[in-house]
């Protein structure tokens, strides 16, 4: 038996996006023992989606959620990972990442790549509640990590509380519930000066 | 605002799985460079998912292979890591993992508790066809390693041909349009050296 075509493009691609285990992001694990990389990044906050599934709005779709968190970032894979407060890196990230968006679902058979493009652009252009479900998970896991590691970037990058309040409104949006344990955590780390007034 | 007993539990949960980023596996990186851990492993199968959906049994419900494949190996947090061809590992590993099961999901409310513990259940006991095809995946990931690291476990361990079939036969089950590359990969590997006769 031979190997069609299409099945070698969809085990190219499954090589290719080996690479996001490589990424490294500013982010310690909880434990701060090293850096998290973006791969087991998309894993934790995928996995988050099915814990605050209840607290989604009415009418999410759940496997196009988990499908967005698992390659929100595999762009990274050319435009490497851009510190959310990094603002010169900031404004060329969307151009960056278009870039690269073209190459690596391009790698894929026209059905699965146009899917999961569509998943990417429409978690970036933050235009469903599904992205919106999706996008508040992504700035839980590091509210999260700052919380574990004496403020994390926060601190190390002496990010003001109105950058922190910015940052996190997509929890605010995308599920409220979550909302007085954000408060909470800000009010915390300003207290110890982890962030700045 | 206070925050609900629910929401500390899912909180709880989510900060006790990151852990899954510290339980490292026997294979390694595609490019060789290190170990992989259990966590980006976990994020790298639940991306295949989407990428063989075309070719998974008709029926087969996307969502819940990706929570059983998100969510298949968190039982290592506690019981680590059991290397397939590890005979005596593998004699005691149901009844550790059971173990860890009921503790890790027992961390959760029990709406999502009850719905991740049947999915990990359901994954073990191979009994659906979400199940089976989730299963290849997980057994087509370290075949890719060792395909790209000169045998990788396979000669490390001196695994011969029977071994290697058995462990890949949930692939032939799952995804039967895969076989054909299975096939490949094992000739090459033992035209090299890399499986033993």
């Amino acid at each position: 038996m031979t190997i069609s075509k299409e099945i070698e493009l969809r085990l190219g691609f499954v090589q290719e996006v080996d690479k996001l285990k490589q990424i490294m992001r500013r982010s310690h694990l909880f434990d701060g023992s090293r850096l998290e990389n973006t791969a087991e990044h998309s894993w934790h906050i995928a996995l988050m989606a099915i814990v605050f599934a209840p607290h989604a709005c009415a009418g999410v779709n759940l496997e196009r959620v988990l499908g967005m968190l698992l390659v929100h970032d595999l762009v990274e894979i050319d435009a490497g990972d851009t510190f959310a407060f990094d603002i010169e890196g900031m404004k060329s990230k969307v151009q960056r990442e278009q870039v690269a968006a073209d190459r690596i679902f391009g790698l894929l058979p026209s059905d699965t790549g146009n899917y999961l493009r569509g998943l990417f652009d429409e978690f970036e252009s933050a235009d469903s509640a599904e992205a919106n479900f999706a996008r508040a998970l992504d700035r839980l896991a590091p509210l999260l990590a700052n919380k574990n590691n004496q403020g994390g970037t926060w601190k190390a990058h002496q990010i003001c509380e109105a950058q922190v309040r910015a940052r996190m409104d997509p929890i605010r949006i995308g599920i409220p519930a979550l909302w007085p344990f954000v408060e909470q955590v800000i009010g915390v780390a300003m207290s110890r000066g982890e962030i700045a007034p």
